[in-house]
């Protein structure tokens, strides 16, 4: 059995290579700190983005949402004066409704994206990181922002100073989670943005206790490719919150708790550097432009937690 | 003034001819004893039929929905494995999700169809029976039925026996329909079915002393021709329900509560019969294949409204 935290489209990338290899014997522990309701309808970003992509049925042009969706529900919503600045597609809407329908019966979030994963074929466990509500929120100095608003409203355009998640600390790690955590051979930190994808998801309740408790290597893939991210803000957040845009701040943020972290080629000078973090480091291609990308560096991830001594 | 009574088709083919006419010196008043929830969404179907017609956009062929809408929601939700037997067009969604919204935060049914049919251009002011809940329900040798679940599940494709309109006695009369029936120069009863379309709007609260009350010519025109209903389970019930299925059945039922019935050529020979039900009589063409119809008809039953002495 693997664990893999994820959040968005990084994570969803490798999760989607670690389920070829591992099928039911993986479980992806999902960032929920983006969640938010909308047009009453509960939306959980990152949990869809890994379903769909898990699925195969993930929009590779967007990063979210279903592969070939239509927007009829959209342009109607637009010429009746909705709210338009977030985009729900016409198929992706089944999620949602389907979503709220079961969890309106008394379902946990567990439960239903359990269900919704079946539904969508996945044989690999999709599991919220607590079935309680927790609110990323981004400190900016026009205030503080819902997440979404700053990430999808605002597309990131105000300088953020720090973060918060409203709810994580009294929010309880579901006992999936820490079922998936304690019987995981290997823990494995996607390349998610560290700020809001899996901060959020160590802020849960005891999550971080579990996770050291764990008697497995706990391994990063770095989302920093030459003091970039492959996508979203992980970079920019890092400087403005007073940081360089390098793997080195990603080891520095994860130093104590991982074992190893995995870095690209661009990076292979940081190496040493990162070593003195007290952690291994593997360096490879990390970028994972399709299916044979993931499936290869998730092997290589598997290949490298297997050969950590966990009591280093 | 000219308030209208209508439920489904028939009741938004008339309401059209007469909205054309009149513009804003319309009030229709809607059934919303079809209403019901699915998959968390408040469904209004005869406010959208009238809606939707009166806007221009109703879907002809179905007389339901939006024309042209498209059904990608509908296929992924049967992907998922969710409830199918009631259609959602994805353009149609955007009606009912804002629809949600709305009252959500505490809107009246009326201040919202209000609101919706002001962003769809329409100019008359289309107004629930009540803001309260009432909801048909079937009797049938198979037990009492939810409306919706006789009549789009089953496809009315069982024999009933009473009718029942739970919630309607206590239910109130909205201001703006009490309102609408004391300025009316005319109320027209549209070729809506009797029993699921006009008996709900009846049943509600007062309702029945506020059109007593009103000083002005109430006119109905019969949704039966030749002994058939034009679209709708409507001569059937008639016949289940121990009648003939004519447009005298109609007459009866009204009886004391109009002054008028409006009959199809067809039924001419039963004109002596239905004056002898206390009411006048017009004979036109009354079926309605399109707006030219619509405006024809509406015109001939005011015209007729005009010509009857209120106190007779």
């Amino acid at each position: 059995m693997i664990a893999a935290l994820a959040g968005g489209v990084g994570g969803a990338r490798l999760s989607r290579g670690l389920a070829a290899l591992l099928g039911d014997h993986l479980s992806v522990i999902v960032n929920t700190g983006d969640d938010f309701e909308h047009l009453g309808l509960p939306i959980s970003p990152d949990l869809d983005t890994v379903t769909y992509t898990l699925a195969g049925r993930a929009n590779p042009e967007t990063g979210w949402g279903v592969a070939g969706d239509t927007w009829n529900f959209m342009a109607q919503l637009r010429d009746l004066g909705g709210p338009d600045w977030f985009l729900l597609g016409d198929r992706d809407l089944a999620t949602h409704l389907l979503r709220r329908e079961w969890l309106s019966r008394g379902d946990s979030l567990t439960q239903v994206t359990h269900r919704l994963a079946q539904r969508y074929g996945i044989a690999s466990r999709i599991l919220p990181m607590s079935d309680d509500i927790v609110r990323t929120r981004v400190q900016t100095k026009e205030g503080l922002l819902d997440f979404q608003d700053y990430f999808v409203r605002r597309r990131c355009d105000v300088v953020i100073s720090d973060l918060q998640f409203d709810g994580a600390s009294s929010a309880r790690v579901p006992v999936a989670v820490a079922g998936a955590i304690a019987e995981a051979k290997a823990i494995v930190f996607c390349p998610s943005n560290p700020y809001v994808s899996i901060d959020p998801i160590l802020a849960v309740g005891d999550m971080h206790a579990h996770l050291m408790a764990a008697r497995a290597p706990r391994v990063a893939v770095s989302p920093i490719i030459g003091g970039a991210a492959v996508k979203g803000p992980a970079a920019k957040m890092m400087r403005e919150l007073g940081h360089a845009s390098s793997s080195l701040t990603v080891a520095e943020k994860y130093r104590g708790l991982l074992h190893g972290l995995v870095i690209d080629n661009a990076d292979a000078p940081l190496a040493p550097a990162i070593e003195a973090c007290g952690m291994a480091v593997l360096i490879t291609d990390t970028l994972m432009r399709n299916a044979e990308d993931s499936e290869r560096l998730a092997a290589t991830v598997l290949r490298f937690a297997e050969s950590l001594p966990i009591d280093g």
